[in-house]
């Protein structure tokens, strides 16, 4: 890590599951803002279900490649705030995060990467055991968007928290074998099968066969698969809810049967 | 259209079925900073039931005019996503609009309007077809935000897709009937009749005759009906929710009574 | 009042009842950027409970501490609109808030303060009695940040109206009765007690006794107490919705045991 490794970006996501009838998401953007009034700040959602770390490493992996590389990205889903568990800032794929280290950052991390254990509380606006977003997630977001340098706010770490299995499939020569990840606000089940360059015949779960298709309205109102624009399986109704008409549920077994 | 046809606005407005949940529009909100880091984003709403596009057309409608002109209004509510619907940018009324051709554009559609239907890959960051918002509205409105010209996105159009029952009334000697077309979160039952200068009498709904007021808290507790701020005839009940009480629902026919 | 009594801020927050669904709070940002195009706005939340002025007070008084000295608070949770009720602009703790004279500002008046009762219509965009928000408080906001003296407005008002019971608590020797005054998304109950530097040993609400810890993972599952980070005392359940598993409700009564 040497002098050069400051952020110039003055785009600042937030991630949570603060949700947005309480005053915690605004009180973390006035602390930015009282550091930074040149901040830039985007909401990625604050809908995360209440303490649901995987679903925010997902949701996070899935929105930070579409900003500016050097944009800073602030994830706050921390069940055990005011514990031992760290605050992390770690650079990777030429994006910032700022978050705890509990896992929230499995999929954004990819070697190489540097990473920083939040310590210097000269960086923090207070010390309070239960809202580290406003008291250190934020104010660290806001300084490292004013080009403090990583290794100012703590020392390097290496052994980030990870949990890997949101992504685990099991790939035979017919077909792959994954599960349910993600259930989006339409209803759709996006599953965590990658069939990239593979051409896809059809798609089982629950004893259903489904079709794939290229896009929503090729299959008015009977259930079917496509592969979204993440390049993920997704099982969808058109016009419809899937995850209530199928009765679908996270981790559920999905098969994708490949063509020859 | 000639070179001067170009936004100067860094002003660009989003309107989807999104949700908030998922990272649809911080995606989008990322592609848009990526191009234009200048761009000053404005939620309209994401929580348009889904595919509920006569909704949308209202919205946007009721929303866009309170702009700056020049601005940019980007509305992806759009079922028919990754089909042969094609993708417009409309300039009507001084401000742009970038949406799908399927009805979202029916109220904000002035003559005289100028039109382009998108087909310039050039401007796409990718051609998916399971989320154009991202890959090919976002991008668009960036661009445009940037004082790219229309000419430059694709060749001209003048058949827009049109949904005009939205605004469709009978106007009688004593009374004009017209119907329910939106429901707000407050249980308010929006009507499509204006009387303008016209002096109401009473409203007649669902065999109930209501009283006309000049704001909410005239009518304490009871069922009314008032001149909203967009000029249209509104059921309420103060401090309660008239939809619920009342059983209203979209498309019922509602009965306004003038004054001699 | 002197001519120095400027705003130089050009952030406006907004907190209202509007929901994010509807088109209330975009028309809002609309005129404030039409107005002023550098406004910087930033939501506190759209949520409340319909009407809710009480829950509001709170709220906003939580949040706008957060904020650089100078911002503009607006916040229009305003069921009398179109009514006599003032409207107001107060500048108070350095900061300048724009509201309805119902209550709101309960908890953010501090003196000495300065106010005036808006009357100048010179400032508004229009004269309707049912969405003020838009048409009066927006306007208002940010002709305030474009640096229009708060005497341009109206004439100072003292006589503000207070709603003072949320703060009210007893103390005794041994303990502190108060009462649930905000209810989070996490399913947190607030308080109304401060234990500042008093030692606190235990909490009784509904004849049950909850234990008082540092931070929420240290009582895994249990109902337990903390002092939050504003200070209060919440009750809480780690990992679970404390107000649905023991049917707490906003005002109920809470007893705070004092040590020595």
């Amino acid at each position: 890590m040497n002098s050069s490794e400051v952020s110039s970006s003055k785009i600042i996501t937030i991630l949570t599951d603060f949700g947005l009838k309480d005053s915690f998401v605004a009180q973390m953007k006035g602390v930015i803002l009282s550091i930074n009034p040149d901040a830039k700040i985007v909401d990625i959602t604050h809908e995360i279900e209440p303490q649901a770390v995987e679903d925010a490493a997902f949701v996070l992996n899935e929105s930070f490649k579409y900003f500016p590389k050097g944009s800073i990205h602030v994830a706050v889903v921390d069940p055990e705030v005011g514990s031992q568990r760290r605050a992390l800032i770690v650079k990777s794929q030429g994006h910032y995060f700022v978050a705890p280290d509990n896992g929230i950052l499995s999929y954004v991390l990819k070697e190489p990467f540097d990473a920083v254990s939040i310590e210097n509380k000269r960086y923090f606006i207070a010390k309070t055991s239960t809202f580290q977003g406003r008291d250190v997630f934020a104010p660290v977001s806001a300084w490292l968007s004013k080009g403090i340098g990583l290794s100012e706010f703590g020392s390097p770490v290496k052994d980030i928290k990870l949990c890997k299995t949101l992504y685990e499939i099991k790939e035979l020569s017919d077909r792959i074998i994954g599960k349910i990840i993600y259930i989006d606000r339409f209803g759709n089940a996006i599953t965590n099968i990658r069939p990239k360059d593979k051409k896809v015949r059809e798609v089982k779960v629950k004893d259903m066969t489904l079709p794939i298709v290229s896009f929503y309205s090729q299959s008015p109102y009977k259930p079917a698969a496509v592969i979204n624009s993440d390049g993920f399986i997704e099982i969808f109704i058109y016009m419809g809810n899937a995850v209530n008409a199928l009765k679908l549920e996270k981790n559920q077994t999905v098969e994708v049967f490949l063509d020859g």
